[in-house]
């Protein structure tokens, strides 16, 4: 695909890389450059971050022995040049696409990737465990942490340098900053050169000193005082103090970050320094691609775009149009085919907000560093001082938000469902067991595209369902979304909303009747046999299965969950008398989740349905678009309407015809 | 109870404090303390931390206007003064009992307790929330955070400074710094009032140079830059920078931290200040009490002991006899009456690490904080190289196992089970996904006697049985927990293993049976009509509780069930026939707990059995001892009979009768 003279083509791994001219080091990142926009601008993906470590992951694979030396990259999403220089060039163009590469580091894909990534924060403490691991085996092999600004904001990030620091062990982190977020105490305007030489001379003579006082072992305990705090007034001299130094780290830096031989010589002597350092390097994201550079925001993680003209040259993804049921049916409602120009349930939430916040100035939005893409960008226009974005820190964002619920606010903190996993403590501690009435907007709650496992929405129904005083909402639309929404700020407890990345679908009347705690809304109703219970965000496959079922002669109800805490249990429970089987269908896991529940409440109280749950489980299919992952796991509509066959065919329960209906 | 002169006497409210003389103040020190070490000695409690923060709470209820200002205690074991000073004297003697005051803030008890704590870290989030939401509403009140310097190694505390610095609302840190255990840099040997006096002096140019610059509205912002970069050199000459400055905070101390008067002026300083601070105050844990002062680790939580004696009078708290099941029945097992010396489950696992440790010297433990609390010391004494305390943090302790685990090692992270809700994310991402071979100690799993709501361990099975590649194991005695653990050893993928804060039953012969995977063994089976399968921490109480059935001629098998994930279903499935009632009975919360996965299987498999779920549901009773709650819970030998009476009143299913045995 890319032409024989190609720089890439000649790399199968690494250590190749050692044997390139700066001349030709140069073109290799020129020619990475090209293949990440090209390679993106087809596949989607994260491209601004890749293109501002170009030079960068060059030069850590030309000082470093990977796999023998462990490289960990914070996030991950910055991992492209480092899968092409780690012989994955040939499949690059399978980025993010289904059976494809993975767009994070992966150990199964590599053994350069020798630890998977996707949250943040995390490169510091599995770093320190694999040096602490190899240095326990004898082994001299070096562990890097490549760790971004941002990520450097989340706490176990923190914990991690604390520990680090004093282990002492030689960790090397390396700190990626595209910001210059970081405190401004750190590094200021001092050239690198100058200071890593005194380093190299203050190292010497730390040396020098450690020998003769290990020489002198009678003098005991009050020797060694006296040379801790000499150390520390040598040291004073040459080192401006700052945050890592404070937590035990050598620090070096800042560095340019696009020139890969003063990258080379800084790697070198950190690599020979023997304790834990941080080496500081400034780069800049979208680096070498003008659109990107220009606005790294917006091209930090794009949907596929033209390389000569950007994103602006493609129809946003929002409004793409996804794959949605066909309905040909009869009923007492019916879904409109054709979702062009809808608008998401992110940007349903955000408009909900931004009404929320005009007719009450009691309303507050919390978000972690995804104001974006949790849809706040407008609440926070219209109300800069009732907007938070507290950095990469979900578990500050929740507790600081049952603070200000404490204060009779009504904080919203919106987390993605998979980010929402950092803070379930604080949710437990801080927020349920108060009873303060903190409202928590789980965007991208189900099967999420492309980003692989780690950014599945898939447990926050089983991780919050047992925590008393919690309310946990899932709308089936964006009209839903809004009630939900304006009928939490009423309650005076937690309330979780949970929606996935996606279009809504068209609203329906069963979808606008008013809230009733604990209770669904039939969304179909025949009075069949069958009855299809659902998490709002599989309305449309569930639609879809009906339709299916329907051709089969099956005809089903279709019962729109809600509430999946707390539950009106008679409710519930007449139901399941009502109907032959019911069936709960949810898009979270199995165990733990909503059917276990129905199934215990139908035994408690001896209903006579059958009851089935339908959900997700085990190691399930993760990379791929939504609509993808939802047919793997049996989720979307033809899924459904198999496993309902399927348990036809174990029941004989005889199936309403369709000449029963009406 | 106190003689009429007491001074605590008088004091009904914060207010009434700042009436008393200095020489008052003092003698209030003394009694409190007196009363404190009275208390606990007789109830239990936390004593160390408690008598460390007497002057300091005085000080901070002299110089605030508690409710109105907001003072929120991290972890909030050290609260005791302040309930004393806030009208809670006369009720003193109940506390941490059964229906008494609690040993940490709960709103519910006082507005003095304007936010609850029991986890480390979570203050100045919750301090920081308060004072964004006081502001917000116009008010000019403070908010103070006290936070020991051990909770100040959680990175949510982290994540809190770096976002208070960024808002740069006056929040008060009060960093009680009782063991100097912080970086070295912060403070050195400096005297407290040179620097607080240098400061008030910065303050003050600083106020002049900004209301001159904002008389130059048109200049800029070279101007304000130029503004920046002065204040900053002004600031350099001024201050040693240190960690909190590099947040964006100001910084005072190290002050002396059972002086009242010195206190009193420092903070009525800091409380003019206008921007965030850190307050460094230097306390002596246990101060005062000459065996807690000499010793503060083993009388930092304590059971009752002797005053005049200390804990060593007093027979230890693991050897104490707790109330167990009565046996005087006929069966293929009996569980002795009497447990005597008998281990604790801490015990037990902290010796089969031990061993495990000899055999094999890949086997490393990782604890956050609780080298003692877990039983670890006899491994970490052995084992220094293989031991690591990463301090109160939770999150990287289990990602840098997951690092150790890369690497081939075979770490163990023991973990209290309410802490582990910490760790969620790391728990699933970095160690489930890469399917790691970490082992988590689950150590006081199930109910935990006299903290309160914030330490019970009811959460882990729902949270953790959800995530794929998991095994979750409940061993019913100290040999089983051994063997489990031994097994875990051999596994390829992580497993936890819970249990309780307790004693370990009597070893019988069923619980010595090797482990198969997914699959539990029956401690009593006589293939009756009813089996009761339990998690292993409830052993006695099932026992207990078919004693209890049995002389009302119910006679039930017992089956500990061993495996919480993965199942054998086809194995379970046929236990689910063979009866006509299966119970299932689980020391954590019902939503998303075993039982509700049974109701599922049984409905997926059309099991005869009818199966019913006991555990804890709700806003379940959470203070007082283990066996008060489970008493509380319905979970003791009584409450799980009169659950099981019950079903069969409303299934009228013949329960076997007592002759029918055999």
């Amino acid at each position: 695909m890319y032409e024989s003279k190609s720089l890439l083509a000649r790399i199968t791994e690494p250590a190749d890389l050692k044997r390139f001219s700066l001349a030709d080091l140069e073109r290799l990142a020129d020619e990475i450059r090209e293949v990440i926009v090209s390679t993106v601008s087809k596949n989607g993906g994260h491209l601004a971050s890749n293109l501002g470590v170009v030079e960068l992951t060059i030069a850590l694979h030309r000082v470093f022995d990977s796999p023998e030396d462990k490289i960990v990259w914070d996030v991950g999403h910055q991992c492209y040049t480092h899968k092409l220089l780690t012989g994955r060039y040939a499949e690059f163009d399978s980025l993010r696409q289904d059976s494809g590469l993975a767009g994070f580091p992966k150990r199964t894909e590599s053994v350069h990737d020798v630890f998977d990534t996707g949250h943040a924060s995390t490169s510091i403490s599995a770093a320190l465990g694999l040096l602490a691991g190899e240095q326990f085996k004898g082994g001299r092999n070096r562990a890097v942490a490549v760790i971004g600004d941002g990520a450097l904001t989340g706490g176990m990030a923190y914990e991690a340098l604390s520990h680090a620091g004093q282990l002492g062990l030689p960790l090397i982190v390396i700190l990626n900053d595209n910001k210059m977020s970081i405190s401004p105490n750190v590094g200021g305007l001092s050239k690198y050169l100058s200071r890593l030489s005194m380093k190299a001379r203050y190292q010497s003579f730390r040396r020098t000193f450690d020998s003769i006082a290990k020489r002198l072992p009678l003098v005991g305990d009050v020797f060694f005082d006296i040379v801790v705090r000499l150390k520390r007034a040598v040291k004073a001299v040459f080192y401006t103090d700052n945050f890592f130094v404070d937590l035990g780290f050598e620090y070096v830096g800042p560095i340019e970050g696009h020139h890969i031989q003063q990258l080379e010589g800084v790697l070198h002597d950190v690599r020979r320094l023997g304790r834990p350092v941080v080496v500081h390097v400034i780069t800049r994201k979208g680096k070498g691609y003008g659109f990107a550079e220009n606005d790294p925001g917006s091209y930090h993680g794009v949907p596929s775009f033209s390389v000569t003209g950007g994103l602006a040259s493609k129809e946003p993804e929002a409004l793409k149009t996804p794959r949605l049921a066909k309905t040909s049916v009869p009923g007492n409602a019916q879904m409109p085919a054709g979702n062009r120009g809808r608008p998401s349930f992110t940007d349903c939430f955000g408009r909900a907000m931004l009404d929320a916040g005009g007719r009450d100035n009691r309303v507050m939005a919390i978000t972690a560093a995804m104001e974006k893409g949790t849809g706040l960008s407008p609440f926070k226009l219209s109300y800069p001082k009732r907007f938070f974005d507290v950095g990469i820190a979900e578990e500050h964002a929740v507790t600081f938000a049952a603070g200000l619920a404490a204060q009779g606010l009504r904080p919203v903190a919106a987390v993605y469902s998979t980010f929402i996993q950092r803070a379930v403590d604080q949710v437990i501690h801080d927020v349920a067991l108060q009873r303060l009435p903190v409202i928590f907007a789980l965007d991208r709650a189900g099967f999420v595209s492309d980003d692989g496992e780690t950014h599945q929405g898939l447990f926050d129904i089983a991780l919050f369902r047992p925590i008393p005083n919690m309310t946990i909402l899932a709308p089936a639309g964006g009209g839903e979304l809004r009630r939900m929404l304006d009928w939490a700020f009423t309650e005076p407890r937690p309330t979780m909303i949970r929606y996935p990345k996606g279009i809504c679908p068209p609203e329906i009347t069963a979808l606008s009747q008013p809230l009733e705690r604990g209770r669904g809304v039939f969304v179909r109703e025949w009075e069949t046999n069958l009855c299809l219970a659902f998490t709002g965000s599989l309305y449309p496959e569930v639609w879809d299965a009906a339709d299916r079922l329907l051709s089969s002669n099956i005809a089903a109800d279709l019962y729109n969950l809600r509430f999946l805490k707390p539950v009106d249990e008679q409710y519930l429970a007449d139901i399941m008398n009502r109907y032959d089987m019911v069936v709960f269908i949810e898009e979270g896991m199995l165990e733990g989740g909503f059917g276990e529940y129905a199934a215990e409440l139908a035994a408690r109280r001896r209903c006579t349905a059958q009851v089935y749950a339908l959900g997700v489980s085990g190691n399930y299919a993760a990379q791929g678009k939504r609509e993808e992952l939802l047919h793997y796991n049996g989720l979307d509509g033809a899924g459904i309407a198999a496993s309902i066959f399927q348990m036809y065919a174990e029941n004989r329960i005889l199936p309403y015809s369709r000449g029963a209906v009406r």
